[in-house]
């Protein structure tokens, strides 16, 4: 592999909180701050999900807005993912609040998780109605997918979604292994994940929890990307003692990556190999 | 393989209505009649889902009872495993009901699906505190669960649920490929499934819809079982023109078993080889 690396950084998700660990940017200065040593380091790509004042995930459009905003003035060509997670909210108005966002604010991306699944917290549902109507705005709003896959089910359904006319290639993939209710950080469920995707797709690869570190290596020696952050894991150790930043979880990729002697793609190459549009 | 080959049917399921097909047996006097001729062909084991009278899907331990005790007059050695789904009622003490029963009217096994999953028909939600619950009772009452995978993930939840020692060897496992937001009914898929079973491991392939007869010769070929009947498919052809009966498909899982010259396991091998008591 000498193509250039995607890094993909996830920088809150829905579970750190302040109590758990204080290197989780939970607020729209905390972000900032953090992305941006991050987009320098290395990373293209920003999940983001947003927090209300209390700290809890929230879907409001408006803080969602003003991460956005906030980030393309200080990182014009970085890619911006927002998250339509229907963890916390089950209503398709909820999560697709962010896709109806204009200007600077609007996503480049949005999350798409292709099927329902169990978290050690609990399911997560995400039925077909629900994946085929935000998989059409998202279209219509001209905001491309980035579609989670946790298990081979869900890559299965990329294939249904493309049948259907609801996406469009390029089709990038994050796939997340090591979670309990859904496929492992194992050569054998990477092979049978990967080679069921569709033509013309780009993946990057996360592990959640002491599976990050490996599956972030898998990604650099197999994969088009690396998605990696607090989002997926706390620790910087497999034996959880060592709080991690996101800035460390980068670094980490990096230097794997310079070890397997690939180099880091820009925003501006990302851009390129997912079609969207240049700033 | 010259194991004897276990054929595992589902004659009814949640889905089977009047109106959609004349053949599956929706009632007792029904289910008893048809039965009787699949296990004549060659079935041993029995997955049984119960209806009120209006026809509608029922957890009414009152109606699995009746079927139970029937069945055992019938065939005293046919394995009988009872559903627990969390399709329509979503309650533990509901899925539950039918753990309860005793004596005559107690089944062997129980399903236990291990995640939530997608069907076409939207999301079934087996989180992991039911899914722990379900298994501490089926411990707690001497039922076997019969574990029902669709995917990885639930692969790997069998092996939560051993650490938790909440489930026994020999594991039982229905594998069901084909549907819409699960595993498909591919060699690659079929292969990291089962290498990832853990040991003393006995599993029976099963495919939804016109994946059925397909998925059922793989389970000829490679597994120690069949699940085939009209739960799974309404139908005989991948056309889907020819409405099935029960007795089609089990009849058509024992010609690909003389096919390939394996034996059909009695019920008798089958509750020997699965540890269930003898009747």
């Amino acid at each position: 592999m000498t193509e250039p690396l995607i890094i993909n950084l996830a920088p809150t998700g829905m579970i750190p909180t302040r109590e758990l660990t204080p290197h989780a940017p939970l607020h729209c200065d905390e972000i900032l701050a953090d992305v941006s040593q991050c987009v320098a380091a290395g990373a293209s790509m920003l999940h983001i999900h947003a927090r209300d004042e209390g700290g809890a995930p929230t879907s409001d459009a408006h803080v969602f807005a003003e991460i956005i905003t906030r980030i393309r003035e200080l990182h014009p060509s970085v890619v911006v993912t927002a998250t339509t997670s229907g963890r916390k909210v089950t209503s398709f108005e909820k999560r697709a609040e962010v896709l109806w966002l204009k200007g600077a604010a609007k996503p480049d991306m949005a999350s798409l998780t292709l099927g329902s699944l169990n978290f050690v917290s609990g399911a997560s549902v995400n039925d077909p109605t629900m994946i085929n109507r935000l998989a059409q705005e998202m279209k219509a709003q001209g905001i491309k997918p980035e579609l989670e896959v946790f298990d081979l089910g869900m890559v299965h359904y990329a294939h249904v979604l493309i049948d259907k006319g609801l996406i469009e290639p390029p089709y990038y993939f994050n796939i997340l292994l090591g979670n309990i209710g859904t496929a492992q950080a194992s050569l054998s469920h990477l092979t049978a994940l990967v080679t069921s995707l569709p033509p013309d797709s780009v993946w990057s690869l996360a592990g959640l929890g002491r599976f990050q570190a490996h599956a972030n290596a898998m990604g650099v020696v197999h994969g088009h990307g690396v998605r990696t952050g607090l989002e997926d894991n706390l620790h910087l150790d497999a034996g959880r003692t060592r709080l991690a930043t996101n800035l460390d979880l980068v670094q980490r990729v990096v230097r794997q990556a310079e070890a397997m002697e690939r180099p880091i793609a820009t925003p501006l190459e990302v851009r390129r190999r997912l079609g969207l549009a240049m700033p």
